[in-house]
């Protein structure tokens, strides 16, 4: 059992991050931000695959006055993406949002942190610290030391200036591409603070490179009860971005979200063609959405066996399958109609 | 930096596992062993992209048989994956195998046991024990023990096995599809032998799903400095087994392997079509071999010093890009020539 890390609770809208509340998947819009009716169509797009806080960049003050109408078209609570200008995060506040991401340190006047402090703490709304280890402050103070170390201080720097002003509602990023030194300034900024923690890889590549990075960093991370709430950044569709951070959480026992499928990597035993079996099975569970597990095996002698955590399964030998619940044989199905078959016995369920 | 176990180290054939040698990725093939061409195809193809030992299942003798040729055609180590039949395993260390995965366990009389183990000795033929979460034995002396302490307990009486007939040239692997249980195993394992060990995820699924599982499992004990080999088991092609092999061991900075792509996720303030000119990136980066780092960016501002790591790096506005070296701008590129002029100079490198 993985022994979670004591953190505070923030409230970003309805959603609780922190504490012993679930660990909650997010993802961030691709689409222009001013473009209002495209960002809605993502983010419903996302929320139908499990979405559950959505995050969107705020480059001028045409995009911080469209997340007004973003948030009338969708149903899950959104945070403003906000660098250097305190007066897109005032115009993103009056807009309704749930959650900033924005860097103090990096707002020139204090003044001006004060003025977006103030008003985030009038509406509740949590302002999250993120820093990447690609943009530091170049300061003096920080040279000497490691670059975890160099992201910490950054962090507990912007943190000192929001508790200056009583303001609490904090939750603390600290990403990099590298995923050693990644988990290496998470497990520093543990011993420091209680807030919650967004975790990630950045920059982690495409679809394949991205998913197995952000699952190697968040992967380990978690384990060691370290993070709050998670993205998957990938240079894809976002889609794929939800998809990696539910399989992550799932594949440590973390959260149930929809079927999973056991499949054998199929071997010089195997005589049926289990790959193509195995993804038209993936493409029908897209559509399911119980915590069922399915399995595919190769094999009709172990199959049953090894995959008897699955509440139904096909093992297959040559031009025949057996159908198995909780690993007993229930019938012979020829293979021809064994997705028909096993589609049928899902849908029972 | 990861501190890695201390094992033995043993040979299977040209390849040192174990001790402080390079943690190495391995593949099966899904071919029909008993097809000595088709066999040869697939493993040709696995070393251009890194494989570094091969494993093929023996379900009958004319595949026990057929080893000999596949060996011929082949330059990395040949391991035979055998079950409970002897005489399968004689023919393999006949026909020359470099390695052989068996449990002796399974092989019902004692004297075939020593039989085996006399002729892998008398060669110097390594053996895995892989023991599997869902065909553990049913001995009523693992009743009242969890499933990672049974699949250790299974392990160790395949081991003594061994070891009383004077044999330690031993691998062994403690596979689940449930991650958290396999860690718990090999932790386990790890407090009880030195010998070195097989690391994997079974059943993990198709190419998603079971390279995230793969990656979490896989990526949290070796960064508790558990594996000395490690196979990625995929349903798909096995070059993408070998592909995630590497992109775990590259995550937490444990090998080198061909080219790193760092990408930005994208996101409202992009103004260029990045995922496709990532996409494009990548597929040029299959054909070269060399570990260097290139960076495609959808920000000119922040894009080059995020992304300073990478020897070289493209970053993108509207119609123009940025062409940058170590974070330091280099020149400015249209649109249109921006692929060709980064190949070009990923070429010149």
């Amino acid at each position: 059992m993985i022994k979670r890390r004591k953190s505070r609770v923030i409230n970003i809208g309805t959603v609780p991050v922190g504490g012993k509340n679930p660990i909650t998947v997010q993802s961030m819009t691709k689409t222009d931000t001013r473009d209002i009716k495209a960002t809605v169509r993502q983010i419903t797009e996302l929320q139908e695959y499990g979405c559950e806080i959505i995050r969107c960049a705020v480059p001028d003050m045409e995009a911080a006055e469209a997340l007004a109408g973003i948030k009338k078209g969708i149903s899950i609570p959104l945070i403003a993406d906000i660098h250097f200008d305190y007066r897109l995060a005032l115009a993103a506040l009056d807009a309704g949002i749930d959650g900033l991401r924005l860097n103090p340190g990096n707002i020139s006047e204090p003044d001006r942190v004060a003025a977006v402090v103030k008003k985030a703490k009038e509406r509740s709304v949590p302002i999250r610290i993120g820093v990447n280890a690609g943009s530091l402050p170049k300061e003096e103070k920080l040279t000497g030391l490691s670059i975890p170390e160099r992201m910490v201080a950054a962090a507990m720097g912007h943190i000192k200036l929001l508790e200056d002003l009583d303001f609490d509602l904090i939750k603390v990023s600290l990403k990099a591409f590298d995923v050693p030194t990644t988990i290496d300034a998470y497990e520093k900024i543990v011993k420091k603070i209680d807030y919650p923690l967004h975790v990630g890889i950045t920059e982690s590549g495409t679809t394949r490179q991205g998913m197995i990075r952000s699952a190697v960093g968040i992967g380990i991370l978690l384990n060691n009860g370290i993070g709050d709430t998670i993205r998957v950044s990938l240079t894809a569709n976002p889609i794929e971005e939800v998809y990696a951070g539910f399989e992550i959480l799932k594949s440590l026992n973390i959260r149930e979200h929809g079927p999973t499928l056991i499949s054998c990597p199929t071997c010089g035993r195997t005589e049926a063609n289990i790959v193509e079996i195995a993804d038209k099975v993936e493409r029908f569970l897209a559509r399911v959405d119980k915590p069922i597990r399915v399995a595919v095996m190769g094999c009709a002698v172990n199959g049953p066996g090894e995959a008897k955590d699955a509440d139904i399964g096909i093992a297959g030998g040559k031009g025949k399958f057996i159908l198995f619940k909780k690993g007993e044989k229930v019938k012979t199905i020829a293979e021809a109609d064994v997705i028909n078959e096993l589609m049928r016995e899902i849908k029972d369920l």
